[in-house]
């Protein structure tokens, strides 16, 4: 509700903000049926009625005997903190709260955290400041829905009144007194003369009315609830765990109101903890931001009695898309571990695959395992091998990541088996590992005596084409997968972390064949470097990629250093001149024209304007805490990447990743951006 | 999907025609890869792939690899029947055959009848004639989805493959060969080189692509089907009644395919029964448009078990709007008279209240019991004696119609029974139809003294306000209750009807009161008729209505037709001179000027342009049937009630009501012309 005008609202299972009107509006102390709203509303005097009756407008009737005003911008302040928004304007502040950051583990969590973690709603509070007045003002709260298959209803229980759309999403409010009215437009809501008619149901407007009496300081408090029953999926059949306690909406949003007084504290420890780290107040917006675009795409849902998480990719809707779990990875680990390995376990069980590998020109031959791109789109899971985004035959956009999801699922299950010590788990995967081994071999090159820890050959099911990264969307310079800068960094991680795994598994054998391959990636990336100390994008020397660089050369650092690996990752370490390498490598582009913009912020490839604020936050932590690059170098960036978000172009989206010259293309109202978390981590911060 | 453009597609609860891309196209006998398609697309060369990525658009790079054209209008020939809607154009043939066009009582019917009737599914068909070709060619059929929440996925099953959104739309076919695509556009899907990529799943276009063999004709069969599990309404609890032998999308389109032939042999048989009647082209259209607006509107839900009947009021999805239900009477009676009594049943359980009366200026007296104005909106029952739609303090739209429905009640349950001969649901009723009485009594005048027929007093509910009839957008000539000589026609019928139905119960002092009381109406009516031999609209000297000339003063003379009364709409019965005056008035006010459009047209009101084709279509029945106007007098007016229908501002609507001076305003996408069916009983038809 951020972005001013019709554009927020309430959103279950959208690809994008709802664009609803939100009316959150106080009475004026001086003069009765006056109400000034914060402006998240259409400033029309049209309504339904002309629908029903083409010769009167009830709008136009009522005329100035209910007038609705909007608070200027200037008369707002408004707080945006990572598990509270508040508005405050005259008299009235206006708090969102949505405490739920994270989720215990549904296997071990006792049931009381569960609900409370799980509970389908956020929390709403007003407080009208009515101390000077000599008479009680109306408050009023609500929306205008825009739902094509369901209507605007009044709910009522057990203390509580609401407004909400269907079975799904439901506005609630325990305050004494207060009704919920139903009408064409908020004017003819609160200017209905008659009590009677609060009954009315006609009209996509629901409000919830209460008094501030003369006085005192009123606080009223709202859930705001949403719920779907039975089957949501298709594919593989699961339903809303939440469904465990909540049979509907109402539920959902009653027990909601009954702990909204824990919900408040857990919000403000959230923000007492932002408080206290030492990022800057743009780092802190950035974080906060991507941090609630994170929790609003994902769902815990259940499948034959067992959990099931997804993260679904924004805008577009993509379910766990593995180049983005591995991403989420650190903030997951930091919030909600379980989630990894749930993610994992369904990639392997489902969303695996064997194919052939082929060197450019050459025949297939025999490839290995890999990990498809996602698990389906929309809540339709995909089929047991493929995700819903792949496509043979091509080598751009929408082609195969077979190397770069190969790498992920080991990144992802070394930096989860370090951080929560899961000696069992690790134990049920020596096969995988061994497999996944296997794999990165064929793919580096099927003549064990031509490796050089790098990836050179694509996957069969490119049909001819070729493998790409998960930067889909960029030039060959951080697209293509083959011989890759950025993913090599990837690949020599994931040999780090498979010979720590071979190890604890008493494999030694495997643990050396990942020692050399580590070595040999290394080696291959430090003889690439270039007279002015920078690596190529692409290390094929006839390729145009070999003229960029890129920043995300150091991404794969970062791996490593939380999968128990610390040691690879020192400058005086056993791959000291691969990380010294990379350090002048960051040295050498973070340069304006090479890969920093006129603005100071980063440019992840010298040949694209198109770069990743997911990625620049990785790199930054990555850059700051690894490489040793002081805070104050990316000070300035901060505050153009943050100043991005807050673009009236892009504000719409809430957080975004793919921006160009500043402004969002691509992967809008995404989750991506919870990199940020890593700066929680930072010795400096 | 009769409007050309992007207008039609496949609607599950939604207000209006969904707006979906539907595409049917067949590849040319000339040109591989170049397709012709009917006119439901929109007609781009944009696609979404610009969504993930900016640098480049699949559609333009697929270019002129693949070609889509549009079948010119002059190329197609449609045929538009009560059951199957057909277009022909080159080698193509594409039929849409919805047969069920009535539903066998779910209480007693044997359940191969009720899986038939009730599966919620269409079905289509698409006839390529090849035998003239020298290779095979594709014909594709298929959607671009535009659901806020769901996407697009594949299905596939024993014996068929299928394209959908979520778990509520499918598109399936059981063709041999066929497969399902899914793209940014039907040119991507059409022209993907690889059957590997087939699997994809991005984008909201759903194509299911079949081939038609050289040197033969080819039929291809489809099952649309929908499907909404678990409880869809709130207020009361229901689910759709399917779902008792339809536990998914899947399972009804299975169903569907697997009873193609004999969908296709009982929409042949409505067709056949159409052709056999004597009614003009123009009326054929009409009522084949009206019954299938009409079906599009219903739903048959379950109530903890037991059937539970609504008809939804087109865009404004009001639940068994009362004032249509007695409208809708004489198509229900004909084809599922169960749902009358299941509809009479639920209002009198749960929709009827007691109110108090008042004449203007006096103080409320007791008034009686009268039914709401519907049940509820858009699948939110409305509480106990309470519609959506009725307001207290107004005098026109959206005021109560206390009165109306009251009438409306009686109306339909003495033709219902009559038409049944349902003794046990008589002999059930005999306290409420006291009660009926009684407060029809009252409303007329609390002194019994002062009775004249018509309804005098307004209900205590308006809260100082004046009732309101079902035209409730009209001028008070039609929409005023009290001294309505429109609504003291209901009157006079449903006195009319109490009285037969005493008789039966043998209550004999009932049933004289209720002739007393319909030979008052008759008196006053026939009092009050001018000069030129017209009955004035409202009976109240000094109103303005009193010099308008209104058509449905003939409206009541349906009921006692279908009621066992035919006796007193004879011009010589004992009603005769009530009987001959609506005659003359109908002969007065049916001339250009007063209640004729210049084109022939009919104009309810002489003081409003906003006519209403539904009881237009009653009204005509009433003047050719009962007064015997002759056919010929209303051909004319018909052609013109049909050009409405096919107007281009008005044919997006499907089937719409209101129209004001041959546009829709109102009341559109609307269930409520099935009026139409009572001319199929015509003698002269």
């Amino acid at each position: 509700m951020g972005f001013p005008g019709p554009n927020g609202g309430f959103d279950l299972e959208r690809a994008q903000p709802p664009c609803e009107e939100v009316f959150v509006g106080l009475e004026s102390a001086e003069q009765e049926n006056v109400f000034c709203a914060l402006p998240f509303t259409r400033d029309t005097r049209k309504d339904e009625s002309a629908r029903f009756s083409s010769a009167h407008s009830e709008i136009q009737e009522i005329g100035d005997r209910v007038r609705l005003e909007t608070f200027a911008a200037g008369q707002i302040r408004r707080e945006f903190g990572i598990a509270t928004d508040t508005w405050h304007a005259g008299d009235l502040r206006f708090s969102l709260i949505s405490p739920a950051l994270s989720a215990p583990d549904p296997d071990t969590a006792d049931e009381a955290s569960l609900k409370a973690a799980l509970v389908p709603a956020i929390y709403a509070e007003i407080e009208v400041d009515n101390r000077a007045g000599r008479r009680a003002r109306r408050v009023a709260f609500g929306y205008i829905g825009n739902d094509p298959y369901r209507g605007m209803r009044h709910i009522a229980g057990e203390g509580f009144v609401g407004v909400g759309q269907g079975r799904e999403v439901a506005l609630m409010t325990d305050a004494p007194g207060a009704w919920s009215g139903i009408g064409f437009h908020p004017a003819l809501i609160l200017g209905e003369a008659h009590p009677e008619n609060r009954v009315w149901a006609l009209g996509q407007c629901g409000l919830l009315v209460a008094e501030a009496p003369a006085g005192q300081i009123t606080r009223i408090r709202y859930a705001i609830a949403f719920h779907r029953a039975g089957i949501v999926t298709t594919g593989l059949d699961t339903q809303y765990l939440y469904n465990r306690w909540f049979n509907s909406v109402e539920s959902a949003g009653a027990f909601a109101l009954s702990r909204f007084d824990a919900a408040q504290a857990e919000a403000a420890a959230h923000e007492a903890r932002l408080a206290q780290s030492r990022l800057s107040q743009a780092q802190r917006l950035m974080l906060a931001h991507a941090t609630r675009a994170y929790v609003g795409c994902t769902q815990l849902l259940e499948h034959e009695g067992r959990p099931l998480w997804v993260v679904n990719e924004g805008e577009y809707r993509m379910m766990n898309t593995f180049d983005l779990t591995v991403d989420h990875l650190f903030h997951e680990l930091a919030l909600h571990p379980w989630a990894v390995r749930n993610v994992l376990d369904l990639y392997l069980a489902r969303y695996s695959y064997v194919d052939q590998v082929a060197l450019p020109g050459q025949a297939p031959v025999p490839g290995g395992l890999s990990f498809t791109h996602d698990m389906g789109v929309a809540n339709a899971f995909s089929p047991i091998g493929h995700s819903s985004y792949e496509r043979g035959g091509l080598a751009g956009c929408f082609s195969y990541m077979t190397q770069e999801q190969l790498c992920n699922w080991l990144l992802c299950a070394g930096v989860y088996i370090e951080a929560q010590g899961d000696e069992a788990w690790l134990a049920a995967q020596a096969g995988t590992l061994a497999a996944c081994l296997d794999s990165l071999l064929q793919r580096d090159h099927p003549d064990a005596a031509q490796r050089d820890g790098v990836m050179h050959a694509d996957s069969s099911r490119c049909l001819g084409g070729a493998e790409i990264t998960t930067y889909d969307s960029l030039d060959t310079s951080l697209g293509q997968s083959r011989a890759n800068t950025y993913l090599a960094g990837k690949c020599w991680a994931a040999y780090l972390i498979l010979e720590r795994l071979f190890a604890r598994l008493g494999d030694a054998a495997r643990a050396e064949q990942s020692a050399t391959q580590a070595r040999r990636c290394a080696d291959t990336l430090v003889a690439a470097v270039a007279p002015d100390g920078s690596l190529p994008a692409l290390l094929e020397p006839d390729s145009a990629g070999f003229h960029s660089r890129i920043i995300p050369a150091i991404e794969g650092l970062a791996y490593p250093w939380f999968a128990g690996r610390r040691d690879a990752c020192q400058a005086d370490g056993p791959y000291g001149d691969y990380v010294r390498a990379l350090a002048r490598h960051l040295d050498a582009v973070l340069k304006p024209g090479i890969c920093l913009f006129p603005d100071g912020s980063w440019k992840l490839s010298s040949s694209s304007d198109n770069s990743w604020l997911s990625k620049i936050y990785l790199c930054q932590f990555v850059a700051r805490e690894i490489l040793a690059l002081p805070a104050s170098a990316t000070a300035q960036a901060d505050e153009a990447h943050a100043a991005w978000l807050s673009d009236p172009r892009n504000a719409f989206w809430s957080w975004s990743d793919q921006i160009e010259a500043g402004v969002a293309i691509g992967s809008k109202y995404y989750p991506r951006g919870v990199t940020a978390t890593l700066w929680l981590g930072e010795r400096t911060s």
